[in-house]
């Protein structure tokens, strides 16, 4: 038995309207009222995983029925773990610090007047997300905990999921106080996507969450501010005088513990110094995990019998997402750091080194969101930060840089106290 | 004699990749190197007063040639005095906190990763605005404070001026530091413009200082995030238990100090219990400072026999920048929230009130970038909040609200620092 809260079909500027408003109810809830309505909110995901699995049942059997791949197939699939992580994931943010009211600074001015800069919701947000049916539940605690109404549009394939999710979210707040409109799922034609870009004014914030097409199409086309998810074409750097050691176990991490996301490493970059006796060593080691080795005509002088592949000026510019490394090698901090703001994105770059001088340099010259010294790039990433559960990763350099949690999804609204005063 | 160190036909490719070298040069001086320059600024522009006054007085000419209006001929209009104030302006700059290498927060994970966040510079700002050249010289120095290159495009009318204004402050640079492309100078054509704003990844942020047309050419056509400059429908709500000669004072200083800037209040809602006793003296007090007053059917039953004008919606909905003042009655702290909500443009707004209650409901109601309590709204401005000089004001939710100065042309970076940490 679904509770029918949700209008998919409603006019865009209707939806909007109620987020508008169920928005400015928010920002007014207690901790203790948003942290209420979120357990209610987990309690409900487990106490109903049932109409949650036949639901999306549904959905992975049309996905089969249209052949589309296994690895598709796998980001629709829910199962009771799933679902119990689901809920888990809304009782952890429940559990995070409220960053609504937050006062990021203060003071008082010669003539008395005091002022205070604190953090305010950002109003209505829009996500656009694909296939994972488990995004619904995770931004709409996000949205909720932050003091935001949300606007969901998620894929046609998970449709029915995201449907059940939000429909179980909405009735377990009961006579809670959060308005039911704080969240919303849309339909799923284009046309409507098109239309809700263009709502300026009306949505304060867009969130993609979905390849490169779906971002190329909102800097084209959005009038709306984007938050955009990063792409990240990561770099490891092994200094002259680094622990080899070290440099081969952060290498190895950052690209094979997981390569399909964007805080794993796509390049390695060695000094010359130590090219002949590391990239020898890491080469073997990461041909044995599976993967595909780009060499410039430098590097791969310094690999001997190694199968590697030339590198291309292309390949050190493509985030692979997947078992192949790009390598190089450099002369100096300065020519590892030219490269990599040459080739970079701007997400995560590591230096392995024992100089102070050098770490410095380094971070000198790197202008990417993360810079690391002596650690993985896999640890960019809000859970990782203690940051708690993020909504994306931000490459851009305006408002949110790196994880995009819970003070991210914020702003600021300056206080002023005066007692009469005049100009 | 003008020293040519600036190409304005040069191709804007060559401009950007000029402007992002200098800006990775002037994210690594100190902050003695960068006040070092612009006390050098400072001290060429007085000296070189002479050559300025006399390029400008072409390009003055050339307008009353055009037959301008003589408002603009008195914004491009330079004297002695202004060159003095442009010169005070880049000494005030200098003297400001550096705010680039500050670290705004940090902390150590459970792992023994240590973690902060800091701030660095944009990269590259592009700054659009028209007629005044003082912008030239405020702007350049903000920007190479924050770290910053800048590239300038200013209105043909002012041609000649700005030219000369960025020949001096690089001339004066001398065997420092700064980079001479951390300034370039555009020519004034709509094609340079129309690429300029679609150089993605090339150009960090623009900032338009102009008007609504500027602004909506921008909202439409650029792929750079912008910080738009605020448009200010400021409102001043008298609550029922207002001290009333406060309320007075803050009315006509928020309305008439300075009628033509974004922070002056545009509209006064009254609380029905005092309208009786405020509004006719309120009324008197304005008309006779030779404010027109626009006036709800409510508000106007209680000004008796003044003269005032119905207000329509559109009314209230209006940034006059002029001496209008749309007046309305509510019945509650709420109803004027309501109102704000509903016509205001998220910039300043301000209750005079003598109730702790009224005020925390006041505040809660509003989500502009400023709240005052017993002030005059005019105060939302950088240099009055103690921010030093600003390059405009945001109304924007991300990244930057309210005064857009030093702090707010950075963005932040995470150095994570560890010991061979994997995940």
């Amino acid at each position: 038995m679904a509770t029918e809260t949700t209008a998919p079909q409603a006019d865009l500027s209707i939806v909007a309207a109620r987020a508008k408003a169920a928005g400015r109810r928010l920002a007014a809830l207690s901790s203790g009222q948003k942290n209420d309505a979120l357990t209610r909110m987990a309690r409900a995901l487990e106490a109903r995983t049932g109409d949650i699995l036949a639901e999306n049942a549904k959905d992975v059997d049309q996905a089969r029925a249209a052949e589309v791949g296994s690895a598709l197939v796998d980001r629709l699939l829910l199962d009771e773990s799933r679902i119990a992580d689901m809920a888990k994931g809304v009782r952890d943010i429940a559990a995070l610090p409220d960053p609504v009211g937050v006062i990021d600074t203060g003071w008082t001015l010669p003539n008395g007047l005091k002022v205070s800069k604190k953090r305010i919701p950002l109003g209505v947000i829009a996500v656009i997300y694909e296939s994972r049916p488990n995004v619904t539940s995770d931004t709409a605690a996000l949205a909720l905990k932050s003091g935001n109404a949300i606007i969901l549009r998620g894929s046609s394939m998970a449709a029915r999921s995201n449907q059940i999710i939000v429909d179980v979210l909405l009735g377990a707040l009961g006579d809670s106080e959060v308005p039911t409109d704080a969240v919303q799922l849309l339909g799923t034609d284009r046309a409507d996507l098109e239309r809700l870009i263009g709502m300026e004014g009306e949505i304060d914030v867009v969130i993609p969450r979905g390849g490169e097409g779906l971002k190329k199409f909102l800097g084209e086309h959005s009038r709306i501010p984007v938050i955009y998810a990063a792409s990240g074409n990561c770099h490891v750097y092994v200094h002259e005088d680094a622990d080899l050691e070290m440099a081969a176990g952060i290498t190895m991490n950052a690209k094979t513990q997981r390569p399909g996301v964007c805080n794993a490493a796509e390049t390695l970059l060695v000094h010359r110094e130590v090219a002949a006796q590391f990239l020898p060593r890491i080469g073997r080691e990461l041909s044995e995990a599976g993967v595909e080795l780009r060499a410039s005509d430098e590097a791969a002088k310094f690999m001997g019998d190694l199968e590697v592949t030339p590198a291309s000026e292309e390949d050190f510019a493509t985030e692979y997402l997947d078992l192949i490394l790009a390598v190089g090698v450099v002369d100096s901090v300065e020519e590892a750091t030219d490269h990599i703001s040459r080739y970079g994105s701007g997400h995560s770059e590591a230096i392995v080194t024992s100089s102070l001088a050098a770490a410095g340099r380094f971070e000198a010259g790197i202008d990417s969101a993360c810079v690391y010294i002596n650690a993985s790039t896999r640890f960019t990433d809000g859970g990782e930060f203690g940051m708690g559960a993020e909504v994306a990763n931000s490459t851009q350099k305006l408002h949110a840089r790196g994880p995009v949690g819970l003070a991210e999804l914020t702003t600021y609204q300056y206080l002023v106290i005066g007692d009469g005063h005049l100009r």
